[in-house]
């Protein structure tokens, strides 16, 4: 028997991963044994995704044919965008990637011709689809065709959005964004995923696992309260003294430390560099001097670092994203890392079931229902 | 640093938990310290879930409100409606619930004046119409009014199923069924939604982790297989023969043993029980004999004693419930148990975030895609 007191499972190892490290030395990480920062720098979130769930990167031919059947794999079923069409304006766009991606369960179900790696691919393809038709729809009633003739997925996914072509910094900038966000080891949404995928249940049941786990502001929630911190502030000077002030009420301030990283996340210094490049090229001339900012205070004060999420919500910003996207762009690319840990887990797998610590009342007599108080 | 060679987690406690103890010295099963077969003798599902949620046994005057309460949360909103007519009729039950749970969190989201409590009682009481709303309207096309003049969660169910008024034998050996399945600590499915709830999501994702966990064969899918295996058998002699032969060919037989009970399941008997009653009141004079049989002969041989699952699936039958409704039963009645612990787990929460024992390469060096194999 072996417990923590501090709970979260925190320096419990739950499993053996060949997929990633995280923070080794309290830093650094590695997807199949190659740095995030190669890949941030050389490869693109195709290749990112091929590597995670098929083990090696892609060569030429692979990476073609791997972005083809990515792109062929975009529309939806007609009973999925039925589905769609009834989730009001005022859904969670995270419980509409969760509903959609349930829902396509019963249209295309795991079998024997349709296995885990196929579900995989057309998740991350289809995610897309599933969260703008419905944005488009609920907004101006509009019924989009879910294909482009953009190649990639962050190409794809900003013309679907803005109906427009996007420029090249932006599809690079969202493509990294994808790279940083696909894998992160036993992280909560992860485990969670493979949880389920320990009954030896469906990858649509695991898959959904992870975005409902996703969903909390502990975890995907925390770039989206990022962004709201950020944009509480109209100035450098406001954000000066309101972070203080934070601070002093000891209030919670989203996208700073992490439970595994001690010394600093490796992704910070990759986005913060895409963000910092890409308020250059817009009108908003605070938002990143406010984010430079709120990161020092919070390094000088809290000795906390600025994690993934951080500089992911004005990087988000700037290339027009909605603040209600920003979590469920990091389910399309945490798919990719989800699935390659349900494939994992079940290459190799035993019920996860551990024991809990019993603080509740010794055996108690029955209580006929006449005498209760 | 603490690893487990066996896996799973096996033997390692994931938090503190008062709602219930299982398997004290390798039997018995307490809920908030009532004894499972007190609850089977004397309770009723309602007081179970109350108990359950609500932390005490209700009086008179509670349980008749609780009743009440669940007996008017039983309609659904014309938008999950629609969204159940859209999934064909090919679907898995489970991933009907799981999609309709996750849908109505569209409609009715948690927030101040609906809280987490209030979800739950709500999902007890509306599981049913989400599964029998689908079911017929697939099996017939007939859109049926999902509510009932039954009082319990039981009678309502048969009710909705059958569309005639359940016999009371019927009506109290489902009772008894949910009471058994409520509730079992850090099960797989339990503890993903646990996990789920840890990173402060909300109520209807952390349920739908649950019902997906649920669905996997070696969890909640054990009692469908169970009816599958006993109803591959036409005689007592068959099952004789085709049992031997499959522990001969090291065939998995489900509804035998438990990661946690060493001894015995505390609930198998009180179904057994309940089983044997029923059976006496049917014309199927084998499924009974056949499973006694099985039963037998895996205690003989690999001294594996029968699980709750076992003769849960020859209970349902003589119900006269189709076999692929049976794991979502366990959700209606599994959800009391779900909500308690995703209550318990906001108590004191911090989020589930395990380390994995990595295993995979060291760092490699960027390899360009020209140099790819």
């Amino acid at each position: 028997m072996t417990t923590k007191k501090q709970g979260g499972l925190a320096d419990v190892i739950a499993g053996q991963t060949s997929i990633s490290t995280v923070g080794k030395a309290g830093k650094g990480l590695t997807y199949r044994g190659y740095s995030i920062d190669d890949l941030a720098l050389h490869g693109s979130f195709e290749e990112t995704a091929f590597l995670l769930l098929y083990g090696a990167l892609p060569n030429d031919v692979q990476l073609k044919d791997y972005t083809k059947k990515l792109a062929s794999l975009r529309q939806l079923p007609a009973g999925v965008l039925n589905i769609l069409e009834q989730l009001p304006s005022s859904t969670h766009p995270m419980d509409v990637l969760r509903t959609g991606v349930s829902a396509l369960a019963a249209f295309e179900p795991e079998n024997e011709e349709r296995d885990a790696s196929h579900i995989a691919d057309r998740l991350i393809a289809c995610s897309a689809s599933i969260l703008l038709y419905w944005y488009h729809y609920q907004k101006s009633g509009r019924r989009i065709d879910t294909e482009t003739d953009q190649q990639s997925v962050a190409g794809h996914f900003l013309q679907l959005l803005h109906d427009q072509r996007p420029n090249e910094l932006h599809e690079k900038a969202f493509d990294v964004s994808l790279v940083l966000y696909a894998e992160h080891e036993f992280n909560a949404s992860t485990f969670a995923a493979r949880v389920t995928a320990s009954t030896l249940s469906d990858m649509y049941s695991a898959i959904t696992t992870g975005i409902g786990t996703l969903r909390g502001p502990l975890h995907g929630g925390a770039n989206e309260a990022a962004m709201e911190l950020i944009e509480q502030f109209g100035s450098v000077r406001e954000a000066e003294i309101g972070i203080r002030q934070m601070l002093k009420d000891k209030k919670l301030i989203m996208g700073f430390g992490h439970r595994v990283y001690s010394v600093s996340d490796p992704r910070s210094d990759i986005i913060k560099y895409w963000s910092n490049r890409l308020s250059a090229g817009t009108e908003n001339s605070i938002i990143y001097p406010i984010s430079e900012t709120i990161e020092k205070i919070m390094l000088q004060e809290k000795k906390l670092f600025a994690n993934l999420d951080f500089y992911s919500a004005s990087a988000y910003r700037f290339m027009g994203i909605p603040t209600s996207l920003f979590t469920p762009i990091f389910v399309i690319s945490r798919t990719s890392g989800w699935a390659s840990h349900i494939i994992e887990q079940r290459a190799n797998n035993r019920i996860i079931r551990p024991n809990a610590d019993y603080i509740g009342y010794d055996l108690l007599p029955w209580l006929p229902i006449e005498q209760r108080s």
